[in-house]
């Protein structure tokens, strides 16, 4: 069940404008040439321009900026394999605490140099949940220091779900909405503000065959953890969340799944046509939309791009 | 001397009343991460989001739209390593006359695909000037049609005109432009508009070593053909046009030279701060405000990100 004594719309508002001054209104683009490929008139919500490249800037500000900070003053610890570390160091920065920020040893090049010019100080694990979870306990306890779920945690959530928010402000009338799953605070956001703001708009999380966790969980009926995920999208790796799962079993549409094929090409598309650049994890949703246009036609529907975070020196892979 | 009985700003405010239902009118993007490293503010008109993915649209619609079509049903035909091409494919297709396009044969894959794709019908031949000049006139004699000059076209040249006019009617107090020179058009054109929007705005060229025409001529005081080009920027290749040397020996700031290791540097730079796909003559111009940094301290910058078509099979060359 949705808590929505905590997950309220008058919530979403709040984070809304108490990380306003921090985040890009990003643009909503469109493309007639991928629409005629699709069947469908798709609104792309570009959050690969926002602050760290990132939708995660939204959920990590709107959970740092509430932090007490005379309790916070030696620091934040996360772990993540990329832009939550960003948003994590980025936030930090803003209300001038330590970032200490723990990521697998895989995670891509160009997001370990981004977290590292933004302030943050790494800590390099091996590429594990569990290693992951150990080191920031560790760091938690040495630095005293205070840690910050990468997705399951409220703030998150909400401050993620302002993300759909202004997409639905700009286009009141879509029908569907579509964005990845990974831990599923995206998914989890986006679902509370089609609630709140269009309620006749349906959210579909998007997922890759090779970590199809929220596919399992909602198929199963309860939540299955992710293990040795297999897919090119570095960014969809992890868990679900508690938290999302809660939220995301209640008000999904549905979970659609696409291979890395799938998700290569998809990419392509939205690098060649829109001439914006997409990590990997970005792709999915339009991946799921091609795979299942019956399901769309003549549809308004919006996509959240998640990111555009890509290590270009190893760009030859995707292409 | 510029011809202003045929250059005048009536002439720019026409062609742009002409083409506006067939071009965007594309966003201008600001970049803090990039302006920290060069030291101005700079606005980057992006016309990598143009039709066709590329200025030449702008031009190509004010040529065509302006034919006497009883004369021209046999169609129209031009020469051009790539963007041209597909702006003349689309801009034909939007009056209904066939389009001959002749490139060669190193041209980018992507951009004879796109040709196609705009109804094109296409002629291959050797990657020298003098063999798409006789292929391109075979066409003509043969077909009985118009030929279209790539860049030495005064109506080519005012249409391109429009993109620096949109630019200095959204950032009135910009102090310089930079923008590529190939055959001219776009420098040719933006000079005008500086002329007659804002005589207070500098205008540069910018050009690769390797194919550094423009820069001869102007050193010479007279126009030196391009030969044996050697450069990644795919798109200036081409040898100064006569029309255009005209307008730009007498309205041009500067020609800055900037080498292939820049011009991937600064490409590198767009692509991972701003996430926007853009080709590799387009960085020209910021590679020249990076090598020469001193010159442009403190100032309201203008670029024109002049196209964004990369052959994404061969992108690993780059980065």
């Amino acid at each position: 069940m949705i808590n929505y004594e905590i997950f309220n719309q008058n919530a979403i508002e709040e984070a809304h404008n108490r990380i306003r001054p921090y985040i890009h209104r990003t643009p909503i683009l469109t493309s007639q040439a991928i629409d005629k490929i699709v069947g469908c008139k798709i609104h792309f919500k570009c959050e690969n321009f926002q602050k760290v490249g990132a939708f995660k800037m939204r959920g990590a500000s709107n959970a740092i900026l509430q932090l007490d900070l005379s309790k916070v003053r030696n620091g934040v610890v996360t772990h993540s394999s990329g832009n939550h570390a960003q948003a994590v160091a980025k936030a930090a920065a803003l209300v001038g605490v330590p970032a200490y920020i723990v990521m697998p040893e895989n995670a891509p090049k160009v997001k370990i140099a981004a977290v590292k010019e933004y302030g943050g100080i790494i800590t390099l694990c091996e590429a594990t949940l569990q290693a992951r979870e150990t080191t920031s306990q560790k760091i938690v306890d040495e630095k005293k220091a205070t840690f910050i779920h990468p997705y399951d945690n409220e703030n998150i959530v909400i401050g993620q779900a302002t993300a759909a928010k202004e997409l639905i402000e700009e286009i009141p009338e879509l029908e569907s909405i579509l964005c990845p799953v990974g831990g599923g605070g995206l998914l989890g956001g986006t679902i509370l503000s089609s609630q709140f703001y269009n309620r006749n708009c349906k959210v579909y999380g998007t997922e890759p065959e090779g970590a199809d966790d929220a596919h399992q969980s909602l198929k199963q009926k309860k939540l299955i953890p992710q293990t040795a995920p297999n897919t090119i999208a570095d960014g969809l790796l992890t868990s679900l969340g508690k938290i999302n799962y809660e939220i995301i079993k209640d008000g999904v549409a549905d979970i659609l799944l696409v291979n890395d094929d799938e998700i290569k090409a998809a990419m392509r598309l939205i690098w060649e046509r829109m001439k914006i650049i997409i990590e990997p994890s970005c792709a999915v949703p339009l991946a799921a939309l091609i795979r299942n246009k019956h399901m769309f036609q003549g549809q308004k529907v919006g996509v959240i791009l998640s990111g555009g975070n890509v290590d270009l020196g190893k760009v030859a892979q995707y292409f």
